[in-house]
């Protein structure tokens, strides 16, 4: 592939950039996928609010993306004739954002981020700050740019080192952290991406995408991602995992994560930690794509992670044409599950790929 | 709970079974749950047929029991006036009967063996055979309800074992290895039936069903009986398996299986080898409910087993509202996995329990 085509493909699929306008967010709204590939364009704070609370834009990065240039964008527009207004406006702004996804840390994170590069800019004139603001959420996209593009290169080194002549490296990911997470590569996504990149055809990865239930994003998300990129893409529900890895299909296992405790213990997608159960079962490398950002030094284990037990309806209702479980059951329902970190190959963060003993790397790479 | 209302709980959930006029077959009608449960009786060849090509009726022993009394029913009709013709009238229904679904060996079996005591009574008169067909159908529902039996008395044995004051035993299982699928207790739900024979309450376990994707056998079937029993129930996704072990929920494991090699590996629903990788990782007892029948000493080894790959649709359309996965994506769709095994605990068949080294405790049950 070349990377012409590899452009091509991030330009229909990439999510959290602005028009070329400045005027409004450019997105594809990822609740119509995979049946219908639509961008839209926010250009109103109810536009960027709706699309975040109806996950029309999902995933930490890009929310923070799209936080971020939504918030210049509103800046932008500010009619304000001195400082106090126009930032009394900018946290009206902020605030009303901040509510449309209460649990998102990294919507926060970014918008906090845009509120003290504004402050940091108080002594400047209101077009220069409206530019700054610009430019610190250009910043923040090309951060999480590079971040998933280090990952993506440690993680090409060990797919080359498992390339054969005559068959393509079987690749499993669960869940979505791809392209449509963040703000370009993704994480678990970014080794095959940038493995296009430096020349490989589609046809020399065969990805396996577990479609991840409850909410299927595997099925949904990044089979479309994968495929659109052109690679060899593969859906199984999430019970197949040991039979394709019996049949010898598997060659590596990359996964994103949510949290990573100080041990290496990390909380990713529910599902994430029964894979790599199976894949050590096997003997298949299991690499968990961290951003350093991710990893919780005050976080001693796995057991000290929260995991949010979501609606029993997800599982028995939401995809369904009629109820697919009886009404007198009980469901089962975490969003996440704790992987032990004496399953996990390596970590790959932005900094380098850290292995056991965890605290040990970890600390090695500054954290 | 006592004997009442267990015989109960099978009064409405049984199938493959006579009216009490024996003119017709009385099944529930599984196409129609968990939604609905309704029972259905059938007259006439054309509705057996249906009802089995439809999966109306389902699970090997169940299809078998159906098909005895389907013929003996049929036969029951007839009014020719010499053997010739009856057995000629018989033979038409029974391949007729037969061509419901081509792919079920239990089917042909149910019918050759009501064929072959046709012929073994062809002295006898007409009234005197459709007399003794009636008969050997209800042979042959009582054989299964007894191999049940014995299953889920070891079974309960292993449950009484771990039964500790003050909290309920966690039971995990895996598809529709249930009353649904056989003459009455199932094979993986035997010991719960028999423990509530035993006098258990319904609080004194607590049943996981696995919802079994893609065809959600678990979610809609297992569920369904199991809470109808009025045992506590949960429903969690596959990929919740590990969750659930972690958190120390669960006891114990017993699954079904649809074919056993000498050395004790066996296929089983898609699914149940990463269910097996997962328990001895957690080191969680994993029983197999395995009817002699099924025990092949003819084929070595799980690799000589062939799994059937199924439709890719099952995956991407069947239960939903819209197509999940993109239309230019690949579906891996086995029905079956082979679970090696090193990783079963005991195989638990109507003879005994037999645990490794398998092929000699096979021997030793008579195998």
């Amino acid at each position: 592939m070349n990377n012409a085509s590899v452009e091509k493909f991030f330009d229909k699929v990439l999510t959290g950039r602005l028009t070329p306008d400045r005027q409004a967010l450019d997105i594809i709204d990822q609740t119509l996928l995979p049946g219908t590939v639509k961008r839209i364009n926010l250009s109103t704070k109810e536009e960027i609010w709706e699309a975040i609370k109806k996950l029309r834009v999902r995933g930490a990065p890009a929310i923070g993306v799209s936080a971020a240039y939504g918030m210049a964008v509103l800046s932008s527009r500010s009619q304000a004739a001195d400082f106090d207004s126009f930032y009394s406006e900018f946290k009206a702004n902020k605030e009303y954002l901040a509510s449309s996804r209460p649990t998102a840390v990294n919507l926060f994170w970014a918008l906090n981020r845009m509120e003290k590069t504004l402050l940091d800019n108080r002594t400047k004139s209101i077009p220069e700050i409206q530019e700054i603001l610009y430019h610190e959420a250009d910043k923040i996209q090309a951060e999480d740019v590079q971040i998933s593009r280090n990952i993506g290169e440690i993680g090409f080194g060990l797919l080359k080192d498992l390339k054969k002549e005559g068959r393509p490296v079987g690749i499993e990911t669960h869940c979505n952290a791809g392209t449509l997470a963040t703000a370009k590569y993704g994480t678990a996504t970014a080794p095959m991406y940038i493995a296009l990149e430096h020349g490989w055809k589609g046809t020399d990865m065969h990805v396996y995408c577990d479609e991840t239930r409850p909410l299927l994003q595997g099925a949904r998300l990044t089979s479309f991602e994968v495929a659109s990129a052109g690679i060899t893409t593969t859906v199984q529900c999430d019970n197949m995992a040991s039979s394709l890895m019996r049949a010898g299909l598997i060659d590596i296992i990359f996964v994103g994560c949510d949290r990573v405790a100080r041990n290496g213990d990390f909380a990713n997608k529910i599902g994430t930690s029964g894979l790599a159960i199976i894949a050590k079962h096997y003997g298949i490398p299991f690499y968990v794509c961290a951003p350093s950002s991710t990893i919780d030094m005050e976080t001693p284990s796995g057991s000290q992670i929260p995991i949010e037990m979501r609606d029993p309806d997800e599982v028995t209702e939401m995809w369904y044409q009629e109820r697919m479980a009886p009404e007198n059951v009980n469901v089962y329902n975490p969003a996440f599950d704790v992987t032990d970190h004496s399953l996990i190959t390596g970590m790959i963060t932005e900094k380098g790929l850290c292995t056991a003993p965890f605290e040990d790397a970890f600390r090695k790479i500054g954290l």
